[in-house]
This record gives C-alpha cells, structure tokens and sequence, in this order.
C-alpha cells in the first residue's frame, strides 16, 4: 500500500508541476558514458537507490598471473559498449569510478543444457553468457531491456530503491534456467570472495549474503530473492575445496539442498516455460541482514506487476530531473543536460534497510532516525561541484549525506571522516580529506541542520591526523616532502584548501584559535611554489626542490592525476594571491592561454588509467578532476570572456549524448555536475565560500524549483554556439557589477538575466 | 552494580542453606579428563557459562599434507595433561567432545624479544610458547593458576558468564607483551579462518571479530577486550598475502595501526612492567556484534577485582553444586561426584548476550525475551543421561534449552531439530534426532512450559525429513539399508527410539494420528534383529540381511561408536519385547554376562576415536554412549543384583578423580550425568517414560534441592564397596515392590531408603 500511496503522491506532484506535459526522461540517454572511460552502467536504478541493477558484459580479474591486470579498468562499472556479450545482471554497480568493486549477485537466464561458466567472449557458447545488440537495447531511467540472442530470452529490469526486479521472457522449454552466480564480481579476483551464505527457504524464496574482500575490505552484502514462479528443482556448486567438508557429507548434495556455504558458489534454478512465458524475480538487498533483506522487499514491491514498479521508478526520476527545467533549441543541450542530471543523482547511494538500519564502519548495525544514511563517496572528485550543486537543488539529502559523514567519522576507528568510503568501509583512495570541504560548504551555505559546532569538531579531528598520508609532515614542516611521502605537491595544495574550509568554518561559529590555525595552514600552498621555473614543484625534506622534474609529466612528479601544468592552478581559496605568486595576471593569462593552446607530445599520453587524449583540450586535463575549476580562473584575471569562451569549448567536446559521451570517468556525478553548473552559467570555483564564479550559460532558460518552495530562474538572451559571450548581466533586473552571484541571491529565488553575444565584451 | 546485588543475592542464599558449612567445591577436579580421552579442559568457566577460559598446551592442525591428521583428536579440548608447555589461553572451548572447533583469542603474555609464532612443543624456545609445570597448576571451577615458567610469568584466570578475565603477574620488563593469536584455534588448518577484523578502539580497549568455517560452517565470534593498564606500543602481522591490499598501503603499519583485517592476523601490545606488576585483560564475547560484546563485559565486570570475580564465579559454581548434596565416607567419592557435577553443568553454554541477543541458525539477530538461549547440543549424547539430570535438578534451564532448540528449528532451512549444533550453525554430527527425546522427556515428565503442541508438530516434521540421513529408506522400509546409508542398524535403532518418543507425547496430547504412525515406527527394531545369529544385523536394500559380518568388530558393520554385542541391546523403549527376540530372559542374561566378561581379542582395539581399553570391561564399551543403560537391563530379566553388581564395578573402574579419571570422552557431560545418577542409585534407561531403573547407590546419602523447594532425599544404609547389593527399598517408609521410581516420585519430594549387603537378594 505505502509504494502506491507515495506513487500516487509524486504523481500529483507531477501534475500539478509547471513541467508536467514535457517527459523529461526521453532526454536522459544512460547508454551515455558506457564507452571507454565513462564508467557509468547502463541498467537500472532509482534516485540515489541502493540497487543498481544492470548488465556486465565482462567481469575481469583484478589480477592475472599474480599481477595487476590494467584490462580489468575497463570494467569498473561492468559494462563495455563496444562488447558482444553480456554475461549477466549484478546488482551493485559504482557510476563512474577509476577504481572499482561491487557486481553482487549476478542473475543470467539461460535455456538448455545448464552451463555454470560464465563461457569467454569470444566463445558465448562456451558457458551461460548470451550476445546481445544495441538494436535491441533499450536504457531509459529505470528501466533496461536487451534481447539475450543466445537463447532468445527478453531480459528487463527495473528497481526501486532496494530491490531490483527483473522480468525474463522465455521461449518454451523444459530446461529453462536462472543462474544465480555468486564468483562473479567487479574488481574480482581469485580470493575476493570471503563468503557465501545461502539458503533456498522454500521454492520461491532464497536469502543469503556474500562477504568481499576488495576495495572495501570487510564487505557483507544480504539478499532475499524471490521468483514468481516456483522453481521445479535447484541446486549449487561448490568450488571452494580448501575447507572443512564435515557431516554435511551425509546428506545428498547435488540438487534441492537447501544450504550453501563457502567461498566460491553457483546456484541455478530451473522452470519449465511455455513460449513468451515471463519469469520475475524480485531481489533485494540489504548492507545488516537477510531479515532486512526481506523487510525491504515487502515494503518497496509488494506485488509482481513490473510495469507498475518501472513507473514508480521513472515517476522519481521525473520528480528529480523537473528539479531544474531547461529551454533550448538543442535537443542535444537538452540531453547532456538530463542525462548529466541523471547521473549527478545517482551516488551517493542509500545505504540503510526501510527501517533506517544500515551497518557501521565498526561492523555493527545502527539506525539513522528521521534521515537517511548514505554510502559511496567519491570525495576527492565530489566535492567539488556534486556537493555544492546538491546545496542548491538537494540539500535536504546534502545535509543527510553529511550527517552519513559525520557517522562515518563516529564509526571510524582512525577518527577520521570519509576520504573515499563505500559500503561500511573506508578505501583510504585519493587524497586529501575533503570531507572538511563538503562539511564547510553546507555550513557556510547556511545548510546545516546538524551540529555544526560537532562538525567543525570531527573536519579539525580529522586535519591533525599526523599519521594520515604525509599530514604530519605538512603541519611540521608546511608542505609534505616528496621523499617522505609520493604526491607531495597535490596533498600540499589540497590540505592547504581544505584547512581554509576549516578556517572559514570556525570564523563563522567564533571559534577563534581553530581558525588562526588553520588560516595559517592553508597559506601552506605557497611553500611547494618554485619561482625559479613558475610552476608549483615537490620539496624535499631537506628543504630543496626535486632536481628532475617535468611540469607535463603526470606520473612520479609530486602530483596525482595532474602534472604541474594543470596542478599548479590548484588554490581555489585565494586566486588572486596565487596570480600574483605566479607573476602577475598578464603572465597568469598566458598560462592559461598556453594551457588551452599547446600541443601536448605524443609521450605524455601513457598508456595508464584516466589519461586518454578524450579528456584533453591541449595540456588541460577535463577527464580528471583537478583542473574543473581552472577555466574559470579568467574571471581573476581580467579576461572573463576567455572564460566563457573555454567553458562553451569544453561543453562542446567533453559532452555529448552517447556512448562516448564523456571525456573521463563520470566520477560518482562530478563530471556531470560541472556540466550542469557550466551549462547555468556559473560554477562553485571554491566551495566553502558562498560564491559561484560566472561563466557563459549553454541553455535558453533555466528555472531551478528549490526546495524551500522558491524559484530561480536562468534566463538567457540571445544564446547560441557562437554567441557565447556574456554582455550583459541583470540580477532580479538590476545590473549585476561583480564576476559571481551568491547563494544567498540563488536560494532566495528571483531571477538572473544573460545577455549574450558573438563577441568578447572586454 | 547488577552483578554485586547478585553476588550478595547468591551469597545469602548459599548462608540459608543446609549446606553452607562444606566447601562444596573443594571436591571439584577440572583436571580430571584431561589426560587422553577425557577431552575435558582444566580453565575458568561458570556453570553454563558462554566464556570458557582455558589453556592451550596444543592446537594441532586438522589436515596434514592434505590428509586427515589423527593427532588432532587428542586436543578436542586444546589441553592434554601430558604435554609440557602451554601456548595460551583461549576463550572458547568444549567440554569432553569427540570432534571440535572453537578455541577463539588465544592470548599469551611473554617477555623479551616478541616473537609472533607459537614455537614446538619440542623447542618451546622457538616462538611464544612456554613450559610449565603441574606443581604450579592450580585448576578450580572458575578459576585457574599456572606459572609460565619461561618467562617467569603467573597466568590466573577467572571468568562470569560472557567474559574471561586474565591476570597476568609479570616479571621487572621493558619488553613485556601481551600476544592476541587470531590464527590459533581448535581443529584447525590453513583454511578455517575466513575472515578477522580487528580494531584498537584507544589504548585499552580491543574490539573485532573472527570468523570460521571448520565444524561449525559459517561462525561468527564477536569480541571486546580491556586491559587494566595502557599499553605503550602496539601491532599486528598480516600473513593474509593473497587479497587486495588497497590504499591502505598509504599508512605506516607496522605499528601502532588501529585497523586489522585479513584471514591470517596476530597482534601484539607492548608494556613496561616491574617486578610483580599485574596486568589484567577483560576479555568479552558476543555471537551478535562487538556492540553485543562491550555490553556483556560492562555488565558483567563492571570493575578491576580479580579476586571478586573469582569469588563471584565459584559462588555460582557452589549454588548449582549444592542442589546435590550428598554424603559419603570416602572423599574419592566426593570427588568423583562433584567433577561430574561440575562437568554436567558445563554444556550446553549460554549464547545470547545480557541483552537476550544471539546469532540464529539463519544468520540474523534474534531476542531471547524471558529465557536464556543456548547453544552446543551434542544430542546424540546428552538425551540418554545428561537431560533426564536436568529435568530434576535444571528443570528451568532445560526447559530453556528445549526452547532454544526449537528457536533452533524455526530458524533452520532443513525445518528441523538441532542434531548436534553449536554456535548457530548444525554440525550433523552422529545419528538420530535426539532432540525429540529431550522434548518427549520433559513433557512426559510435565517440564514443558513451552508450548506442547508446537513441540510435538517440530519433532513430526523432522522425524519425516526423507532427505535425512537415511530416514527415507527407514520411512518406506522400516530399516535403513546398509548399502544404501552406511550405520544403517544404529540408525535404524535410534530412529525407532526416538519415534517412541514422539509417540508417548503424541498420546499424551491424544494426537491420535501421530501416535498411530508413530508407535508403529517405533517397532522398527524388529527389522534388523537376524534371529539366526541373535544379534541386530544390517541388512541391504533387497532385504537380505549382509552376508559378511563380525559382530564384535565396530567400524563397517552397520553400526557406528559400538558394536553388534552393544548395539543389538538398543531398545530402550521396549526391553521386555527385545528380551523374548532375543531368546528369552535367561539367553539374554547370559549375553549380558558374556559381554561383560568376554576377553576382548587384541584385533578389535583398533587405533581409532574412542576405542581402546580405557573404557571397556570385557567387551562393555562405556567410554561410548549406546550402552550406558546396558548395565541396567539385567532388571528386566530378574536379576536385579546383577545390575548392581556392574553398575558399581563401572563407577569403580571408568571414574576416578585425577588427570585420566574418565574412560572415555566426556560427550558435554553425559558420561558424568551416568555417574550422578547411578551413583545416586537410579537411572532413566528410557528418557521419554517417567522412570528411574534402580541400580546400587554408592552414596551414604544425598539430598536433592529441587527448584519446586522440595527435598528428596536418598538414605542409604549399610552401603560400601563390598555392600553393593540392595537388599530392600522404602520410598516414603513403604516398601517398594518395583525396580524403578517415576519421575513424579522423585519431584514430590520425600526419601527413599535402601539397605544394602554384602549378598546378593536373590
């Protein structure tokens, strides 16, 4: 009853919006980001769902012959475009991530003679895996179908926020089969599997968990899957030969045994079909237990009608996407725009039962009351534009995502918040601890119904954590030594800004010697600055620059996925003072110009994860994240029509609808929240101040429906490929002298007016 | 202050009583069983207590090269008195078992160079391991002592019911450390460690859990541990080399890293200690969660009073030992009885947290409301002696077992009763479902506040699993094959006796139908009974009865732990219809006589589990179970002196207080239940019926304090190791003319009187 109560709610919501006529999810194309370095997945999964239920065409190993397997990058997200076959359907998924894990629970339907590998690519009828087409493809929010060709089997998903359901059209015959393969994984290899647990209560019903050893390395995972139809018989093999047997010898184990246990488990269930017949499962999951497994199940998808739960599912969409309405002439603008949309709302990821249980970072369960907890932040790449967009269009879940970071923290035997956490564990990847930053800016942003006091309390725990990543290093000495820990420059720049974001905080709430020291510390930036050569460059511990050293260089060269070029841009907090250290806005201009401009050799595209010639515009990097704010450094220097020139270039050739539609990995949403800031016409240069740099606005007019109840509405002028200069801006009607609008003047609601023309208004 | 209320609560209750003046517990012998084939363990326990604190002298891999490795067995327990060092002190443990597991936590304190591996017995030098001697060994209930003599440490231990306590005298060190082996434990091999996490919450506290898959397939042990002072350094080695080792790798590790995970983890902690400085650990245990566990040692041991929760422990041991009181010229005899006594009152252990939560069969957290759950249910022993015990001096802890084994079915995917379980998970060890005459028993004997029906319904269905070892044959046949289900008379046997079972409550509740199918079931014995040899027989699928057979050899030959001369006079429940089968009362007097008298040929104590002579007369096999009512059918053949004649040659020759004072393992206290009740002069030959076959008491006199708060009490006049014959019994001053007492007579309260000779009463 509540799914169809709160349906019918959204619904009506839906009617009574300004925006009802339009369908806003034909523009959303999640086949986007599927090729190459995108990382997203195409299948299906609602606002933000625990559950994201969509096809693997390869599940590579993490290693091969003892050594990291590079191939294995290709499938982050379990879905290559360019791929034949699809071996089956998981139901955890990361959305464009540079590392990976998840892929639990792989459903495969199959006809005829049961094969329990999942066969080679090259080979599909060597094992359970199907070919596919894209011509039978179809990806809308939501909802995923294809037509598995090997056994001619019409395979459709869809979800609600914990349970996938999955509705599979078979051909007649008595040796139909559902192949539930507990090995296959993303990131897998030979011992990532801790665990498997399962057991076939009755002959529809089947519960159980798979514990991982990954990314995350203490990793439980509950479901409880229920088919509509009993199965006629079952049964698993075990391959996990390196444990105690025991007296479960004594039972008849090669089908109908309803316990499984060990490491390496695949079960099949097999049905008799008439032609056409469907087979519907409904899996849930849970991060607590099997029990809430269940409890998700019952109160998400009572039913069995598909149709019903695909609309469900797209109704939330709708709700989400109409959070900001576009106009263009462009249906291409419309689709970037939607489907950046679309996938900006995806991670962060529920992560508790219906009934707020959900499982700590101390193994344990606890209960979030009256918010909903959250998992999987990508921080080092989300705090840059997701967050700050969310404190605009989201920022009752920003502020619950924060209360998750702060549980994180309480949870967190290192007393640190997040650095990039998923699934009750912290990865520890990137750097940095930006936390601070997404904390800082809810708080400065005025949006912060938690403690703030508290959280200031757990950014500054968290900042003096001298045995975290060079950190000790950095408050004695003002900068990390390159020969005492790697990536010395980029913790140095990002500590710097971080602690600024602290500062800001305890300048706000009166906290006055937290602020003194850490205003201190984010000056630290200016230590790794070599003026000799003009670019920022690592230090040693001995106080002296590193002698070898090339600013294009990515790799062993003080930075992480950025060269000197690009990083040495990186003091969101103070641009001016950074303009000025590096020789004045004249030569800062330059910089940029060459930045954009030059032509990178052929050398410096090795052949290593996120640097591809897809996401450079000359020796700027878009593909990864370190420079998102760079093109908007113009504004500081005199020149804000570069400015808005570049942003309209990088819109153009970073974006588009399609497979290859993005330049880098889409990063958890933060690739597309660049695109939508860039697209309105300004951008949060730094986050934790309440300013959004202006840049040249790609849509027509835009009308943000904020949850305070007010509007904001984007309206530009005369807009178009080759008017992309700003020559005029009016904030509620009134002439707007400044390069930023706050967001105070955006969550106020009124209106901003572009106006816009073919040429540089200098 | 819970547990001081209760201290003082118990405290005045033992003043009130009859009995305070006796040092009850000074007749207690840990140590007995534990030389060979006891498999007890001399640790810190309480009476059902869910710690059990005990050392390790060692803890044997399961597998060698691949293979089974038979010396395992010696360390069911991980104690053997023989052996020379110890290598720790582990926290889980059974008692007198013929398989294992457990062993969790083993902690060792040492000092000087750490080193991480245990060392050989041989060269106790080469690693942690230390000798010591029984001249220092103190074993009490809830306490023991002991030097480890290596580094001239004092290890004394003490436990309550959910947390051990450790207290540590060492030696003037900088080098002083505490040792926490998470790869140590019972049955182990490479394999059995699935999963440890571990967490240092700050400089005293330790939290995590280790998980396992040996007997017990998918178990889970929860802990927290305390120590009384800081430690100064601390760290761990991961010899978990083949998972994803991740950004952890960012962090220093080797010391002083407060996260832990991996299959393969031993820590250390490190502290300055002067002369004769203590340091204590508190040591706690959950099935549900560290969460569970912290709660479990605030409640308990709220404090740092060693000597107190000593105390507290053995006045827990000193209230159950007194509900039997007996008296006894020969202090032997008081040993005997109150190690057995201590050793019935063992197992089953307690496995819920103070909270009521424990970890079910289904892997979720369940609430144990008004009752205490338990766990280690070696059925196949404990129904013959073990719970009849219970129902007259545990009555509300038995009925609380039957509860949790039928907690134990309701969580159970099979649906059914537990066949010997522990720790959440069913080990399917041995034969029969013996669950059902524990239940039969209790309701029979009116202890059923549970609820009867239900009780009845869980026994049917288990009783009609087909799937179950053999049961299908047994249902379609009325015998299991031998070449279809190997021990198929032994099943056969038992099954029958428990169907009995089923039958009497089935009767009892006038579930007509259940009683029809049943009490025929129960005849099945007849089935495998070959007149032409007069022993049981196994017999094959065509109906014949197997050609080759030795009915005095005990593996391969359709029976399992006995042989045909023990086996075939399994028919508990209708010995008169078994005697006339078999040839009529005299014929069967003279098997008995023979099997009690024949010489044993040297071929049949083969080198296997639980046969040698430690526990045989003639060819009677006390050291197993299925014949421990042998020695009482001679009181349905007329010759009741005969009866008590062997029953006091049995307690003379399998019991004796000291280290090899059991002829057999202990099987979680039914051996001892044999001793309490044949030393008392009654045993329940049929559990399932009201009554009590009387044999020849060895006690002066023993007052039994019944929960009810009546008194029965056994006078026994003139008795002495020449005096075993019972001359005459009054039971309430009236001449007995029956060779049994019912279970009513026995709870009503009252006296029985018997007058012994030197002469048999012919």
């Amino acid at each position: 009853m509540t799914s169809r109560i709160f349906l019918s709610t959204i619904l009506s919501c839906i009617c009574c919006s300004l925006f009802a006529q339009e369908n806003v999810l034909s523009y959303v194309k999640p086949i986007t980001g599927t090729q190459r370095m995108g990382h997203t997945y195409p299948g299906a999964t609602v606002p933000f769902g625990m559950v994201q239920l969509s096809p693997e065409t390869d599940t590579l190993s993490y290693e091969m012959n003892g050594k990291y397997n590079p191939d294995v990058y290709k499938y982050c997200a379990g879905y290559q475009y360019e791929d034949k076959t699809i071996v089956g359907f998981s139901h955890t998924h990361f959305s464009g991530t540079g590392h990976s894990d998840l892929g639990d629970f792989l459903i495969m339907p199959t006809t005829g003679t049961l094969q329990l590998n999942p066969g080679t690519a090259d080979h599909p009828e060597s094992g359970y895996r199907s070919r596919f087409s894209h011509s039978t493809e179809v990806a809308e929010p939501a909802y995923y179908k294809v037509k598995l060709e090997d056994d001619g089997i019409l395979a459709e998903l869809t979800a609600s926020n914990r349970v996938g359901f999955h509705q599979y059209t078979f051909p007649a015959s008595d040796q139909s089969h559902i192949i539930l393969d507990f090995m296959s994984g993303i990131y897998n290899y030979p011992n990532k599997n801790v665990w498997t647990f399962v057991r076939v209560e009755n002959d529809t019903l089947v519960t159980g968990f798979r514990q991982t050893s990954g990314w995350a390395r203490t990793r439980i995972e509950y479901f409880a899957m229920v088919f509509s139809k009993p199965f006629k018989e079952y049964g698993h093999r075990n391959y996990t030969n390196d444990v105690y047997k025991g007296f479960y010898r004594k039972f008849d184990q090669t089908k109908n045994f309803p316990e499984m246990a060990g490491r390496q488990i695949r079960a099949w269930f097999d049905f008799n079909t008439t032609a056409g017949e469907k087979i519907k499962i409904k899996f849930a999951i849970s991060p607590v237990s099997t029990e809430g497994a269940l409890k998700n199940l019952r109160a998400e998808i009572p039913g069995w009608d598909f149709d019903q739960v695909k609309q469900e599912g797209q109704a939330l969409w709708t709700k989400e996407l109409n959070k900001v309405h576009i106009e263009s002439g462009s249906r291409e603008e419309k689709e970037n725009f939607y489907t950046a949309m679309y996938h900006a709302f995806i991670n962060p990821t529920t992560y508790m039962d219906v009934d707020g249980q959900y499982r700590g970072l101390d193994m344990n369960n606890h209960t979030a009351n009256g918010y909903t907890n959250y998992t999987t932040f990508s921080l080092w790449d989300t705090y840059r534009a997701l967050h700050p967009l969310f404190n605009i269009v989201q920022p009752k879940r920003n502020a619950d995502m924060i209360q998750s970071m702060i549980n994180h923290y309480d949870q967190s035997v290192q007393h640190m918040l997040p650095i990039w956490s998923h699934y009750a564990n912290e990865n520890w990847c990137m750097i940095g601890y930006h936390s601070v930053s997404v904390i800082a800016d809810a708080i400065m942003k005025g949006n912060a119904p938690f403690d703030a006091n508290k959280a200031l309390d757990v950014c500054v725990t968290t900042a003096r954590h001298r045995n975290y990543d060079g950190l000790g290093y950095y408050m004695d000495m003002g900068y990390v030594p390159e020969d005492k820990n790697g990536s010395s420059v980029s913790k140095t720049l990002e500590y710097a800004y971080d602690d600024w974001c602290i500062a800001q905080v305890a300048k706000k709430l009166g906290r006055t010697d937290i602020y003194e020291e850490f205003i201190k510390r984010s000056n630290n930036y200016k230590n790794v600055y070599d003026k000799t050569i003009g670019f920022m460059r690592p230090r040693l511990n001995d106080g002296t620059f590193k002698a070898a050293f090339d600013p294009l260089q990515t790799h062993d060269q003080g930075f992480i996925e950025g060269n000197a070029w690009n990083y040495s841009l990186y003091v969101p907090h103070n641009p001016d003072d950074m303009i000025a250290m590096m020789g004045g806005k004249k030569q800062f201009t330059q910089h940029l110009d060459s930045l954009f401009t030059m032509e990178l050799p052929d050398k410096y595209f090795a052949e290593t994860e996120d640097i591809t010639r897809d996401g450079i515009i000359g020796n700027y990097v878009h593909g990864n994240e370190p420079s998102h704010h760079v093109a908007y450094l113009y504004n500081w220097t005199g020149y804000p029509w570069k400015t808005q020139e570049r942003i309209r270039m990088i819109l153009k050739k970073m974006y588009h609808p399609g497979p290859d539609g993005l330049g880098g990995n889409d990063d958890c949403g933060q690739m597309s929240a660049w695109y939508i800031f860039s697209s309105l016409g300004f951008y949060p240069v730094c986050p934790g101040s309440d300013q959004y740099s202006l840049g040249s606005p790609a849509v027509d007019k835009a009308t943000l429906q904020l949850e305070n109840g007010k509007t904001f509405i984007i309206d530009v002028k005369n807009q178009g490929d080759k008017n992309v200069y700003v020559q005029k801006v009016l904030l509620n009607g009134k002439a707007l002298d400044r390069l930023y609008i706050t967001h105070s003047e955006i969550m106020n609601g009124g209106n901003i007016t572009f106006f816009m023309g073919p040429k540089a208004k200098k």
